[in-house]
């Protein structure tokens, strides 16, 4: 570690000594104190350090969440590895692609997923070797053969700037692209949280996202920055986060629609205590962070503009400070909003967000045109659209043309990776995929499509089957129709806000 | 600016825009806010550039607190150059060794400094020009003329971790050295304080501290960071202190003994309200801070151990948590304790206390070969003694045998520096220099004379005119005796510990 290094090392040692014997995670009846996280962590360092991991090396992770997965990060951390977490609700193909673009030493997989890793590890000769955590399918490792090793302690040679994760994001050219993120920028964003929040050692988190998420792992690092608690579990459900809240006191949590509203239906239906929820953030309605906010009035909604590049969020104000609006920078936050000319634009006149500061991403992992692009001018182009007003607030304005994100659930679907799948389809010849509103998820995915001349278009259930088997179930369109023609540009590419305006209604 | 940094001019640009018509400062009268400050930097900013100041170039400052010394730190922000804040109780060949040691292009000084200002100018090339504030002797410049031209804005070009200020201390082999400190050990700093005196836009600080002694740069940047303001005095006065902290509400300050023992007398003398007092900071005696704490039960004494050389504080904890001890290492800082063969030693250990973290300085200017030494280990090592107890809270214990520092109300004076001058008296063989206690300043300087043979000693306070008419008159020792011998070590130096042992009792 070098002189003006800060890693999550020092983090989890710093809590050890000031907070030893407070809580750091409950998970299905354990209790795990911040002092036994360090050494839990620190024997799983020395088991990995002996299976050949060291700084740098990738280790991927595909497990709902449990106490192993928080130890795989702290481990990493104190050796200098990456972690590569991958969403349990990818397709076989799709994991196939993070592994084969992170080329992991290791691979860490629950049973149900097991599957899955053995079809790619026979492409991908970096993997050494695959463990699994309780029953494991042959050719898969015991968990526990790495943490009742004795190895010495790691040397403390990582450096902020050293890469902790590498998640899977933004897959705007057709196939996700994985964001690294530092020490540096993950823990800069948990201290911005805790400012935010004025977040403190009798903190509780609710750890019902998914650790392979960045809204999952930013709210459990920044309320461990705090000496705090978070209290995990494996799937989000309702009734049991509801008796959670009450149980543990819970103070903080991340959600997206509609998990929020649920949880609301589960305590209201079982008359569970809600009482110590200070501070929520994530997507929601603006119906459901009123009816939070009515239910829970010393609470209140945060609004934000946050990405898996940006570490989090870069904008972050109470919702009823303005309503519908993503907030104000937030404390480490520089961000603008830039027209095609990269020329900061006036308050009122929408233009894509870009920002700067330590919160920015250390760029996509193998991808040094896109991060040049991405990076141009020494701001970090989110592809997303939005406005300030007047008063320093943002309002978001949707996705820039070359990045036509949807988001159902809170999950990011990326139109190119579906329109690349549906035109494998042999009566396809055009699509276009879009978002639209959707009262339950927020957001779903439509496709317009153009068939092939002389060929007989497939029923909309037999595409969206078409789509579900090829990738992950989230991404398939909830709605599909036929038209004869796409509208077009001048420069003859699709009309991509001309369909919206046609199309966008349901 | 690069992709990741974030400078002061990323605060001052925030506060301008979220906190543009709130106070950010209030001077004799007057009242400047957020979006005045920036403007009023931005002005000076034009007219340094103008005045050929750039990246990196030194601008020297030799002032009491004015509002015009906050205008240049921001502008020096906004340009890249750095502020070198000299100590105003310096005598005319200390400034010199200031000036030379730094070569800035310009000068600013109060009229009362100009004449050493003038002195030493025919000494050092690299100065440019000369300018004072309000009245100005023969060759100094009228600071409004850098403020009236219409420059237009610097460029964005500053880095995070350029220097912002250089600022001389730790004189530990007769001269001091000057401490680089960049925008992201300060911020870091200032971060840490909003965090854990939860400061916000509604806190008011207390600016009687001088600005050129980091504790006074350091609240006002926190306080800045946090959107809130400072009432800034050009000179401490209990009085005026205690009708301020009435008036605006004041909720934070840092002092040094006697200040805010005084403030509580000046305060009970005039019946006035202390009520809006949420946390201080400093040196002070048990007796003050809990009579301060009595007065004020809303209010918390935050003890800590701090050094410019770690811009600000390494461990902060309110006093009250662990009376006695200097705190816990604070949010963003490691801090360890080590033996003479640079190993942690056990809790309960006296050794040298190290730190590491965003707040470590970036060297002494000019002093390759000392910061080698200070920085070895990839550790800042403090020259102070502590031990840590089994809570993790630290327990200063002096300084290290390398940095006999003694600390009279708040300034630093190095043995080594007074020893020096008393070894120019011709009747002067040998001294050693300790400091002993003091109730009115927390300690005093006090020199052990030897001698020559045959030579006449001079009295007492011919010895101490003698001191104050070569270095500044604080650094004056308040007590002489003359010994017929000194004791010695082994190795036939001077053994403090035993010369503190025998003649430290007054």
């Amino acid at each position: 570690m070098g002189l003006r290094d800060f890693t999550l090392r020092s983090v989890m040692a710093r809590n050890a000594r000031q907070f030893g014997d407070r809580n750091a995670v409950f998970f299905e009846g354990q209790r795990i104190t911040h002092a036994q996280y360090l050494a839990r962590a620190s024997a799983l360092a020395g088991g990995l350090a002996a299976a050949g991991i060291g700084r740098g090396d990738r280790v991927a992770v595909l497990a709902q969440n449990r106490l192993e997965y928080l130890d795989l990060y702290g481990a990493a951390a104190l050796l200098g590895a990456v972690i590569v977490p991958i969403n349990w609700r990818l397709n076989a193909e799709e994991i196939a692609h993070a592994i084969t673009d992170t080329t992991p030493t290791l691979v860490f997989a629950d049973i149900q997923y097991q599957a899955a890793i053995a079809a790619v590890r026979k492409r991908c000769a970096s993997v050494r070797a695959c463990y699994g955590f309780d029953k494991n399918d042959a050719g898969f490792l015991a968990y526990g053969t790495l943490t009742d090793v004795s190895a010495s302690a790691p040397p403390d040679s990582v450096s902020a700037d050293d890469a902790l994760v590498i998640m899977h994001t933004a897959a705007v050219s057709g196939l996700p692209r994985g964001a690294q993120l530092s020490h540096a920028s993950l823990l800069a964003s948990g201290v911005q949280l805790m400012n935010h929040w004025r977040l403190g050692p009798d903190d509780v988190n609710l750890g019902v996202l998914p650790l392979f998420h960045l809204s999952g792992l930013g709210l459990f690092l920044g309320v461990l920055q705090a000496g705090g608690a978070t209290v995990l579990s494996a799937r989000f459900d309702a009734a049991a986060a509801a008796r959670q809240i009450a149980e543990h006191r819970v103070t903080v949590f991340a959600e997206f629609a509609p998990m929020l509203g649920s949880i609301l239906d589960a305590s209201e239906a079982a008359s569970t205590d809600l009482s110590s929820l200070r501070a929520i953030t994530g997507l929601d309605t603006p119906q459901t962070v009123t009816r939070f906010e009515a239910a829970c009035p010393n609470a209140q909604f945060w609004s934000g503009f946050g990405q898996s590049e940006l570490s989090g969020m870069a904008t972050l104000s109470p919702f009823r400070e303005r309503p519908g609006s993503a907030g104000r920078p937030a404390l480490l936050a520089e961000v603008a909003v830039f027209d095609e000319l990269e020329r900061p634009v006036a308050a009122g006149t929408v233009g894509e967000i870009v920002a700067r500061g330590p919160l920015v991403f250390m760029g996509y992992w193998n991808r040094d045109k896109d991060n040049a692009e991405t990076f141009r001018g020494g701001w970090h182009h989110t592809g997303d659209m939005g406005r300030f007003d007047d008063d320093g607030y943002l309002w978001y304005a949707g996705r820039s043309a070359a990045k036509e994100l949807i988001k159902p659930g809170g999950e990011n679907v990326y139109p190119a990776e579906v329109e690349r799948v549906i035109l494998e389809h042999p009566a396809i010849a055009e699509v276009v995929v879009i978002g639209v509103k959707d009262a339950k998820w927020g957001e779903a995915v439509k496709a317009i499509c153009v068939g092939k001349p002389g060929a007989q278009v497939p029923a909309a259930d037999a595409l969206i089957e078409f789509v579900g088997s090829r990738i992950a179930s989230f991404k398939k369109p909830q709605h599909v129709v036929f038209v004869d023609s796409i509208p077009k540009t001048a420069a003859g590419v699709p009309d991509r806000p001309r369909v919206k305006q046609v199309h966008g209604g349901d």
